[in-house]
């Protein structure tokens, strides 16, 4: 590897010149600079980042923790990030945290180990008191989709809560009593949140739904399909059900279609987050709306604040669920043929 | 921000034995490291990666660049570099190049800056001189999805071009000969090869298609759908198209159900890639895969063995794509009254 010493050897200067050269101290005269740059260009050189930041203390870059970027959700995220980021001429790295404590809190470590001064963080495996010390030790750290208690303002979260409760009213509205809920595997407090509200929702008409309306997987397309497979093979009479994301509510369309029934005829598909493959199902999927766009922009202007000691203590920032009508959830049929019941799923 | 002279203050040491005990120097006593971890965790303090990979020139991060990481395919790209990267308790750390020369440059710069020895690059934009300068400095980088003459051991590719003949050629072979190409817009290699197979396999067969047969638009659902609904407002009574991607075939799917088209009875549809998602479309899609999950892992290996400069000159890496049956391509139906028209589309 080229270094500054072959620099300063090809330059005719010593290891300090160059480096005054390279920072552009007014130290150095044009013609040394013109030099150093020139040998610079000819050897290829590349100045090190690590010895910049060293040097500076500061970084042009700005760092994302997320679960897993393959993942559509996460891929809007990542790119709304990349959007301000490149409004202010910075650079965003990014990283998996495959929502494994140790992961996240290395994929944390690492990104501030880079000197990422401005970090936007989608964390559920750390403890509130971990990440309020890694907050305490970066300013421009802000979470995404989680509150820690004393760090309010510099955390963007969403209402599952909510969310859940207006998609289950929406089937609710529609005549449908009988709603099973497609559950997320993974142990984080949106499945809660959103399987609570889903709850409320029933109990305000009088439903308490026993466990067998639900079933759990992963939170992607194949989970959905599993997991509606699960609830088919129970012959529970559901009309309706609530997934815990767009993705689950996908492969659900795959199980039913694969098992002869009708959506929105027979069973009706409520899904929750409105990725941009909602609007490419078969039918098109109804959904609440998780704006993960607007939520990330604000986290990372929020972080870039943060990192320059201009935010606000008092702010709160959490955003409201929308309902997106597409063309999964139809009125209950009053033909008690048409429900789901094993007879019809092998 | 909590330094190494903070430390040091606190063990009351120097800087640069704190230097040697955080570097497991054999020079310091085991009292001195143990005084000196302490005043680490009492402080917080995190050493800094800049300085450690001055100090050692490693690093133990992966770096990868990919166009958009929210893309479906390079999502899974990613995904498959890092399952390699855990295996050997390597982090990743991800940069988008957004298609844009400039980007893709800052984007391999930033990860080199950053002491990443072992690199993924996804380049389309950049020349192959600029990528060969990058590759000399870097033993650990290697290329996916493009070749550099000099360096095809370190370049992992697929046969774009037979790719898209053994799609053209399904469709060929169930009778199709008014076949459409629902184009990318991004100028890159893949695009014009996937024609260009598509252009061959039809020649083979005495047919050539006119440019009106050909739509472009960005290689995403939203593209798809654009790109066929013009195809359709062309009146060209094609009765099959072949798609850049899965994503355009998905989109091309929700076009023609929107306008009353049946997929596969009327029109056949085969895509590219074979993304998860091809598997949740209705009809499941027909494609042709793109074994991107292999090349990247294979990428991966290769890029740790280059950094550990293991790496056999005489390799080469082309991967061949392969068929895969699903149900949106159906043999053509003899009559003249299916084929698409204007009079069906409005």
């Amino acid at each position: 590897m080229i270094t500054i010493r072959d620099v300063a050897r090809v330059a005719g200067v010593s290891v300090a010149t160059v480096s005054r050269a390279l920072n552009n101290s007014s130290a150095v005269t044009p013609e040394t600079r013109e030099s150093v740059l020139q040998a610079v260009e000819s050897l290829g050189y590349r100045p090190n980042a690590n010895a910049q930041a060293l040097a500076t203390q500061i970084s042009d870059t700005i760092g994302v923790v997320v679960m897993d970027v393959s993942d559509p959700f996460f891929g809007a995220l990542v790119k709304a990030v990349d959007t301000v980021a490149q409004r202010v001429q910075k650079h965003v790295l990014i990283s998996n945290s495959w929502h494994q404590e140790d992961k996240e809190r290395h994929a944390i470590e690492v990104l501030i180990r880079q000197r990422c001064n401005a970090l936007v963080v989608h964390a559920k495996t750390l403890s509130d008191a971990e990440l309020a010390n890694f907050m305490r030790q970066v300013p421009g750290m802000v979470l995404i989709n989680r509150i820690v208690p004393g760090f309010a303002h510099r955390c963007v979260c969403l209402d599952n809560v909510a969310g859940a409760v207006t998609a289950s009213n929406m089937l609710l509205q529609q005549g449908h009593r009988r709603i099973g809920y497609l559950c997320s595997s993974h142990h984080i407090e949106d499945a809660e949140q959103r399987r609570s509200g889903w709850l409320q929702a029933l109990a305000a008409h009088g439903i308490q739904p026993p466990e067998s309306w639900i079933a759990s997987a992963e939170p992607d397309m194949q989970g959905g399909e599993a997991a509606m497979v699960e609830l088919l093979g129970r012959n529970q009479q559901l009309t309706a059900v609530f997934a815990y994301n767009d993705g689950m509510a996908a492969g659900a369309l795959t199980a039913l279609k694969d098992n002869g029934i009708q959506v929105p005829q027979q069973v009706s598909v409520i899904g929750f987050d409105d990725i941009p493959m909602s609007r490419y199902t078969d039918p098109q999927l109804t959904t609440v709306r998780y704006p993960i766009v607007s939520m990330a922009k604000l986290a990372t202007e929020l972080a870039l604040k943060g990192a320059a000691g201009e935010l606000d203590d008092n702010d709160q920032h959490c955003f409201m669920p929308t309902l997106v009508r597409r063309h999964s959830v139809a009125p209950l049929q009053n033909v008690a043929s048409v429900t789901i019941s094993t007879n019809s799923t092998m």
